[in-house]
């Protein structure tokens, strides 16, 4: 049986979404507290790989486990039971927020149509809010909106964006960026919602970090635009504080086109990409 | 010359507002940054004491200091020039967020006409969402938002919070509650808006602990009703959490009226409380 799961957890004392021995990730605080309540190992496949520092209230992740499990541990037919149980075990910065079952076609990573991220930069000259400080990056220099929103229109579509990903052998960094747009909250903070089929590793930080340069007056938008035919990762592009990003949504399509969507998935952008592209 | 600061924290490191030997408070925190950066002891008067724990967004507080040792510092005639020197010294969870000057019957906490705190419940099964739950209190059991705001709505006017309050020898618990409204947030956080012209101590979490009784079914709304009439703490009132509990603005007289409201407030309250009613 196949269990999807939305995720949220503040990244700041996380090394990341994946596993790595020896270090606190978030995967591997869930998969050991689900292998814990269910008495069985546990692997969890996810739709963004986050970076170290990167928060998330709308991640999604899918595992599976035999329904006899679920019934010997007294969960079967109330996956708010498990999610229940798990708000007991789990440390206040990762909750599981919400538990179902999924068609055996569901993938969270490669059914996912687009995933949504969140920016949050504070331009003021005390920088950050306090009670907003670990999920809001400060800019030393006053950010010009109109600019931001200028030179982020420029990068929109289906573009290489080399100049903004780490680089991973083989790997393709040809995205469709469908939405990043920007606007000060009732605090004087700057949101960006940043929307796109997936993303390369750094890429919406890279983002922000090339459009901030444009807001801050440094750079015109003409060079942010001259960026997208660049065929490698530009060191003229600043790559913005984890902490500011936020991971905050993951569309899927309906039941019946999943088996469809993994199979363009697989082909456009896994086959050349083995590992995987982190951040996703 | 005098010089009227806002303030802004986390409140999750602070052993709260006031300095006391050996913890690290605010006042102690930002007292000793002051007083670094002008080389002259700084003594802060604060409009909300509050607690360990307690956040705050509009903190207010006032200092009093030679225009020399402004002049000496090079920050005279533009205090935001103090407010980006602070930047650089304060720890990321307190930050000075505006400085001006402010007249000489200015005073943080006995010219304040109004306190104006948020209280942020979250009732889901799952606890509180990661990102926010520094800010966030959690409460186990589901919450009619009907019932809270039936319940806030009889404690509203010039009572007696004594049984919301923890006592003071010979201190007041008349206070006027001025506003007491909840509304769910975009991510089903119940949020609470309380107004006072003033709050004991305890008493912000001791209104939210009593009507959160009523909105999970345990008690009802004329019980609520009824602990106005009682001349002493209750047993029966939780204290919420403090971690739910921010300062977020404080109201004061135009200039030409400062005086007059200095009066007011002590003969009414501070004379009866000669060390203070702490949360103000």
């Amino acid at each position: 049986m196949r269990l999807r799961m939305q995720i949220g957890y503040d990244g700041t004392d996380f090394a990341g979404w994946a596993s790595q021995p020896g270090q606190r990730t978030v995967c591997g605080v869930l998969e050991e507290t689900l292998s814990t309540v269910l008495r069985e190992p546990i692997t969890l496949t996810v739709a963004g790989r986050t970076d170290a520092g990167v928060h998330a209230t709308g991640q999604v992740a899918h595992f599976d486990v035999a329904a006899a499990t679920l019934e010997a541990r007294s969960i079967d037919g109330d996956p708010g039971r498990l999610v229940r149980r798990l708000a007991k075990m789990l440390p206040v910065d990762v909750r599981v927020k919400d538990i179902e079952e999924a068609p055996t076609e569901f993938d969270a990573r490669f059914s996912a149509l687009r995933r949504h991220y969140e920016y949050r930069l504070a331009d003021d000259p005390w920088g950050a809010e306090p009670v907003s400080a670990r999920t809001t990056a400060a800019w030393s220099r006053p950010l010009n909106a109109d600019l931001l929103e200028e030179a982020s229109a420029v990068l929109l579509g289906l573009n290489d964006f080399a100049a903004f990903c780490r680089r991973r052998d083989g790997a393709t960094t040809v995205r469709e960026l469908q939405d990043f747009r920007w606007m000060r909250d009732d605090f004087g903070v700057l949101v960006a919602q940043v929307s796109a089929d997936a993303f390369c590793w750094s890429m919406v930080r890279s983002l922000v970090g090339a459009v901030a340069t444009v807001g801050e007056g440094r750079r015109s938008v003409q060079w942010c635009a001259g960026l997208l035919q660049q065929r490698s990762r530009s060191s003229e592009v600043p790559v913005a504080p984890a902490c500011g990003l936020s991971l905050i949504g993951v569309d899927y399509p309906a039941d019946n086109n999943l088996a469809q969507r993994n199979s363009i998935t697989r082909e456009t952008r896994a086959a050349i990409d083995p590992n995987g592209c982190c951040g996703d």
